[in-house]
């Protein structure tokens, strides 16, 4: 009999995992509820219409479809397509659902919006090594608020709750569509191709700018045009946003200039010591719903981002008809487990976890009555038959979290002993 | 433009809600992590095939089944089957995925495994009023325990959940599968039909024992038959355990009655007059799957269980062919959370919770600085445009939780103002 395992691209979460699960979210969960927003919950299955728009991008490729039950599905229908057998969707990130949510419940919300959401999404990825068909996904965004504030608040909220799990010495990039526009259009691109340019520029980290140069003259842009473009983002570490759009000719609107000075100097101020805030007019951001400032969190030593966000000024509009500006900013949940896990890292524990060892044929009524003892004394046992190998048996409740245990030897109330500290590696 | 709802079936969480949802869970966690227990996580989407085994019952029915992609998937195929286009299903519960966790990853698991499991199930059942398709279960199993220890565990540590939650004075209800089989064969019905007495005993809280008897009647029992049945089952509130074995001419073996005794004893003397535990031989339980004890709570005004479980010492050797002895027990999470909404139950929120006020018009690197220098000050500010009228916007704030606010008016600091308390209902 073989044994069942997960299905292909999902995992089990073991319970050292899930410790450091449960232990990130509440720490990022009361740093975002102490600014002021508040935990929304939508559900995991959407209407397939919804998901399968246009703002979804990439992902709207990715969806896990559920087929329509009961009447509604005529499998002997001839000449059938998918629209025919399915009818709802897992949602493939939170943000398309927060959209959904905010007009569904808009009449029962407050004017400025802040939520909070954490839980988990699901792509049907080509499984491999440390990426997942299903993922927990953290975000805070704000509906209701024009750029400036919202997006100065959002970042320093996610700079504290990374603070709040131990991160320290990482660098918040910001950057806005509207200069990477000016970018491209300053190279001479056409509007209709900016697209192609952004998704090319976002593997500047990854390709390097032989990679980049090389990729554009594939998709058939001049050397003129790219040589422009590269010219305009080299030696840009570190530029200042006036410095660059001085670089740029001045085609940029002041507002947009500073609006990034004006959000960099109060993270900056607020950072101190403990992080750093920058502008990079190289940073672009995957997703084609971003209308103004781009951002994410890089954590030294790693070459993945920990965060990412950005404005989305017209989805609200698009999904129901009236405008509201919005804005929102994703830790990257799994990746922060990861480096957790890849340090080691142990959340705090129960002071006293009490193991209460029972030899083979103790009476029932002894055994009970023995663990109420306990707990009438303030102690919650956890009741276990005692194995025969006394040590081993110990070295595994360790391994598991429990610092104490009593054995059920005599007649009285048993004693609790400490273990002794477990031999490091 | 009509906007989009969530899914049939479906629902969101709102704000007020999804703040005492954690709260629940942080509370139950902490209380089953005190006895040990550790928490796991399964993926949502498993197999088809183990979703739509016969251990699932009528469950297995109400699947979501998600439809195959890419290549695995042909439309044009003739005489197709609902098997040819599925590959996966969302978890109608927490207790198959166990099992399949439990078989899966045994090598890593303690010898004898106590897992918390809390997460959303999906069912497509025919939605109603307070009844969604999905919803979140709350679970604590033993696996690798024989009867006695990991029942009175079990029960105890899930009273002290619902305590920790602020329930108190419900009634545990405890039977044992084998006391029914003794029940179901002294009123001459042959083994084959158990299942369905059972089923039709299981509403007697809802049918009485009018209902009961026309139900047992219609499926073709015989009058001696039904009349046994009642009479075996009246008058028996209250009854000890050992006063109704006697009932039943002693055809129980001693251990299934010494246990249910045992049990209840331990359980009876920690409860001491928070709640109560009793036996209950019209104690069915739904699932087919249960060998042993069964057992729910009761809480006082409400007619449905608020939690319920028993012994499966079959499911782990059907499934992996290797035998483990399990038991759980299951809080009704969307039925406490019912319960505290009904009583208008409030969380505790932060002590502190602080709004910004910025004028239309200020300058953002004033409203930015000012933010700033709260923070510096140790409180994290929540930014908000001022509005036109500022008595309605507090108002609105409080309502989201705000307990203080600060108006950005003049040049310094601005000074933080507790707002006055909300005139109550």
């Amino acid at each position: 009999m073989s044994k069942p395992q997960p299905a292909r691209g999902m995992r089990d979460i073991l319970p050292g995992e899930a410790a450091i699960r449960d232990w990130v979210q509440s720490k990022i969960l009361a740093t975002y509820r102490r600014f002021g927003y508040t935990r929304i919950e939508t559900p995991a299955l959407e209407n397939i219409q919804l998901l399968t728009g246009d703002d979804g991008g990439e992902n709207a490729k990715l969806v896990f479809k559920v087929m329509k039950r009961g009447e509604k599905l005529d499998l002997a229908r001839p000449g059938m397509t998918e629209d025919d057998l399915v009818d709802l969707g897992l949602r493939f990130d939170l943000t398309v659902p927060l959209v959904r949510f905010f007009t569904s419940n808009r009449a029962q919300l407050p004017r400025v919006f802040k939520a909070i959401q954490i839980g988990p999404v699901w792509r049907a990825e080509r499984p491999q090594k440390g990426r997942y068909r299903q993922f927990t996904q953290c975000d805070i965004d704000i509906i209701g608020l024009d750029e400036g504030l919202a997006e100065a608040e959002l970042l320093v909220a996610s700079a504290e709750a990374l603070l709040s799990i131990g991160f320290e010495g990482f660098t918040i990039r910001f950057n806005d569509r509207r200069i990477l526009t000016a970018i491209a259009n300053a190279a001479g691109v056409e509007p209709a191709r900016h697209g192609s340019v952004f998704i090319t520029l976002d593997k500047l980290d990854k390709i390097g700018v032989d990679g980049v140069k090389g990729e554009l003259g594939m998709q058939g842009f001049t050397e003129a045009q790219i040589d422009r473009l590269t010219r305009m983002l080299d030696g840009v570490d570190g530029i200042s946003v006036e410095d660059f759009a001085k670089r740029l000719g001045n085609s940029l609107s002041g507002d947009v200039v500073n609006l990034a000075r004006d959000v960099l100097d109060s993270v900056s101020a607020d950072a101190g010591t403990r992080y750093k805030a920058r502008f990079d007019p190289t940073l672009v951001r995957g997703m084609g719903y971003y209308t103004g400032p781009v951002f994410e969190i890089a954590q030294p030593g790693y070459d993945f981002s920990i965060a990412g966000g950005g404005r989305y000024d017209k989805m609200v509009g698009k999904l129901s008809g009236e405008e509201a500006p919005a804005c929102g900013f994703s830790i990257g949940f799994e990746r922060v487990v990861t480096i957790l896990m890849d340090k080691k890292f142990a959340p705090p524990t129960e002071a006293k976890l009490t193991a209460l060892l029972v030899p083979d044929g103790t009476p029932l009524a002894r055994a009970l009555s023995a663990s109420q003892a306990l707990r009438a004394s303030g102690v919650a046992p956890s009741l276990f038959p005692l194995e025969k190998k006394l040590g081993r048996q110990l070295e595994g409740l360790q391994a598991s979290g429990f610092t104490h245990y009593a054995l059920l030897d005599g007649d009285g109330a048993p004693a609790i002993k400490e273990m002794k500290a477990p031999a490091r590696g």
